[in-house]
């Protein structure tokens, strides 16, 4: 009995035309990768199990995707373990190497096992899909590509004013009006001992990173239970509930913050960066957002999300400064800063405002009718030239009813199509019509290849 | 203490120089596919186990990667069954899922799954890593990547002249030196059925695509081990040994085979697709290689495979004709002729020949130097006028020594440098030094945009 095929939940066959898509997409963020100085890497698939465990907080090891060691995969366990059943252990000993769950934790694994081999500041790039065994639902996937850029070794803001002109011209050439929201984790950090709560810093921020998501109460009652004193959680909210342009913000934000000198500090890299931004100059909105705080606990300067302003969706893209993430592998007090765009919801976010170029579902230029061995050789050598003048062109395989063929070419969106019958057999002559108008010219090769460039 | 970092045996980072040269390669290929009217897919890394087990014989099955379910993966194992320790038993019940092993499979699964939404013929290409969990050696990874092109649907041996013609620009274009192989499995057969061992034509495929590798004494060794009569052997000698052109090969065969109908159709294919190529042209050598079997039993026309001319490596493509690809999903019938690109080997061919062209290792054209807040900002500008006429550009994000600027400017290969100082401040005034003549000059923006356009 043959199996009924399928694909594991969570991940995804890609069509033509979603392919077409989606390299438009990841096209589009490399090309302005690779003009902004970015250069690109590539790690494996597959890390140490060691590299990744304990990177992504407890709930993270439970995501990741384990591989079983080859062979006997039993050989390091004992009768007694087995029947001991102990999962996180058996584990261990049954898989040493794991699929990577994001670019991050294996860039800065990159970083130190090369370090001898690169030169600082190091700008990459990397695109590559990453692996996690989340609960599959609409929009989250178990394999799905991170688009990443990040500057090691450089504690210059400038870093950070690069990677918000590089999010507004990425966003800009994708046709997709965005809002930046910007924060900085030394101004969250200032806030917590402003309100005599220094301690709570990490509450604090996973708190209010949800402000968006379960509201300004919520987030107070959450505050509470975790511990914070009525006194605190009361001072709390006008910060919260910040509004006015960024320069009214910043004002608010200095008198607040004036006995922090980490909250002063914090403030001066706000201004710089967004300083900057706006002396090179900018398309989209970049909105000083002191809600942001984006859950992960490594950032310790800049923190910075992208919204799409049309489309009610999460972030699309988002970053920060982190000082310490390759101190887990050696190497302490490395700084960087870096963005990962989410392509999954850029597609999402694009498909629903209709802004991918129609000519993305064509295959090829023309395709020539196929009328008989003869008659298909003589087309072959056309079809040979056209691609050698860089004209994507194909003959039908097959001698087909004309109406199969044509149905072809209608439903590959091919918007020529060329006919060499027997009376064009020995002549340098081409009938070639117009899918779209109709029109049908009777050219030589040179004309045709004119006609189509 | 912190771990010192290393990846899986067998897989491998790519470092900036070496993804330029990945690149190189795979652009190179994709632009060719896509010109000869392939349609891109992607299918996810892992596949139920199912799909893939059974696929590649014993030896394959072993070298899948299995993935261990999420959650509790020791639920359908009883404790008989652990302690029973069966690896095969377990595996299925611990592993859902694997890693993909090659791009067939996946693609034929892919067939029949969207067989609604297919039009036929389809011609798909599919760029993707595959995993083999092989024992690592000098060129043979874990991870590495395939380039397959495809079409199903078809019986035109028009594919197979096709398939030679996209090999044939794509070597030409990358500038090495091939020749291709072809056989036809039909041939094979009617080899078989001439010398009266029909039954054996497995073992006798097997062992004539060793004739490369270990000799024809071995091979006839091998023949005899495998129970073919010495008369048998004897009578395959001169088919093993055939030397001369393709006309004078196909000539010794047509007669070696006239009491074969099978054979006879193989020449004749073998006729269509030579005379076909021939006829619209090629660089390439095209080369009757009656020895040529690629192990792989489902074939069932044409075979191909290249090689370089100038360096000693095995195969670095290869593919041919199979008929009943998605019989084992559920879809019999279904003819198709693909191949396959080794980048990995081309990347070693390339290497050792020198192919890369030089300016592979560049990431800007030009680095401007920061002198301080002021002149950055400045520059910043200009770097973002740059960008937007197309040319990379970057400025260094740190106001550091000039020396340590200059040097990363050098070991990155950036062929310009851009100085805006104190006094070209508040002027259209950028120096622009060539770093390889070591000229300089001072332009305004429009000039330099000019220059490095």
């Amino acid at each position: 009995m043959a199996q009924k095929p399928s694909i594991p939940k969570g991940t995804r066959d890609f069509s033509p035309v979603e392919m077409a898509r989606r390299n438009y997409i990841f096209d589009t963020i490399k090309k302005n990768f690779r003009l902004f100085g970015y250069k690109q890497i590539e790690t494996p698939s597959m890390e140490n199990l060691c590299t990744l465990m304990g990177k992504y907080g407890e709930e993270g090891d439970k995501l990741l995707f384990k591989i079983q060691n080859s062979g006997d995969f039993l050989k390091s366990c004992s009768d007694e373990e087995l029947a001991d059943r102990n999962l996180i252990k058996l584990t261990n000993k049954m898989c040493e190497k794991g699929l990577r769950y994001d670019l991050t934790v294996p860039f800065a694994r990159f970083v130190v096992q090369h370090r001898n081999d690169l030169q600082m500041p190091f700008k990459r790039y990397q695109i590559q899909p990453v692996w996690r065994a989340d609960r599959p639902q609409k929009g989250r996937y178990r394999e799905f590509y991170q688009c990443d850029a990040d500057v090691v070794g450089s504690d210059s803001l400038l870093n950070e004013v690069e990677l918000l002109s590089l999010i507004d011209k990425t966003f800009g050439e994708l046709g997709i009006n965005i809002v930046v929201k910007v924060n900085n984790r030394k101004i969250l950090t200032g806030i917590a001992e402003t309100i005599g709560e220094a301690d709570k810093i990490v509450d604090i921020t996973v708190a209010i990173d949800k402000i968006d998501k379960i509201g300004l109460d919520n987030v107070k009652a959450e505050l509470l239970e975790k511990g914070l004193s009525q006194q605190a959680v009361a001072a709390l909210e006008p910060i919260l509930t910040l509004t006015g342009s960024n320069e009214e913000k910043m004002q608010v934000m200095k008198e607040f913050l004036k006995d922090s000198a980490t909250g002063q500090k914090g403030i001066e890299e706000m201004c710089e960066v967004i300083g900057g931004i706006d002396t090179i100059g900018h398309k989209a909105d970049m909105e000083i957002d002191i809600s942001l705080a984006r859950g992960l606990n490594y950032y310790t300067g800049t923190i910075l999300e992208v919204k799409a302003k049309d489309v009610a969706i999460g972030s699309i893209t988002g970053g920060g400064r982190y000082d310490n993430l390759t101190g887990v592998f050696g190497m302490p007090g490395l700084s960087g800063v870096g963005i990962s765009f989410g392509a999954d919801r850029i597609y999402d976010v694009m498909t629903q405002l209709e802004l991918f170029p129609a000519e993305l579902g064509q295959t090829v230029k023309v395709m020539f009718v196929n009328f008989g061995t003869n008659e298909a050789l003589q087309s072959l050598k056309y079809v040979k030239a056209l691609r050698e003048a860089g004209i994507p062109a194909q003959l039908y395989p097959d001698n087909a009813k004309m109406k199969k063929q044509m149905s072809t070419a209608d439903s590959d969106n091919i918007p020529f199509v060329a006919f060499v019958g027997e009376s064009e057999l020995g002549k340098d002559a081409i009938v070639l019509k117009d899918m779209i108008s109709g029109e049908q010219q009777t050219l030589t090769l040179g004309e045709t290849i004119e006609r189509l460039s």
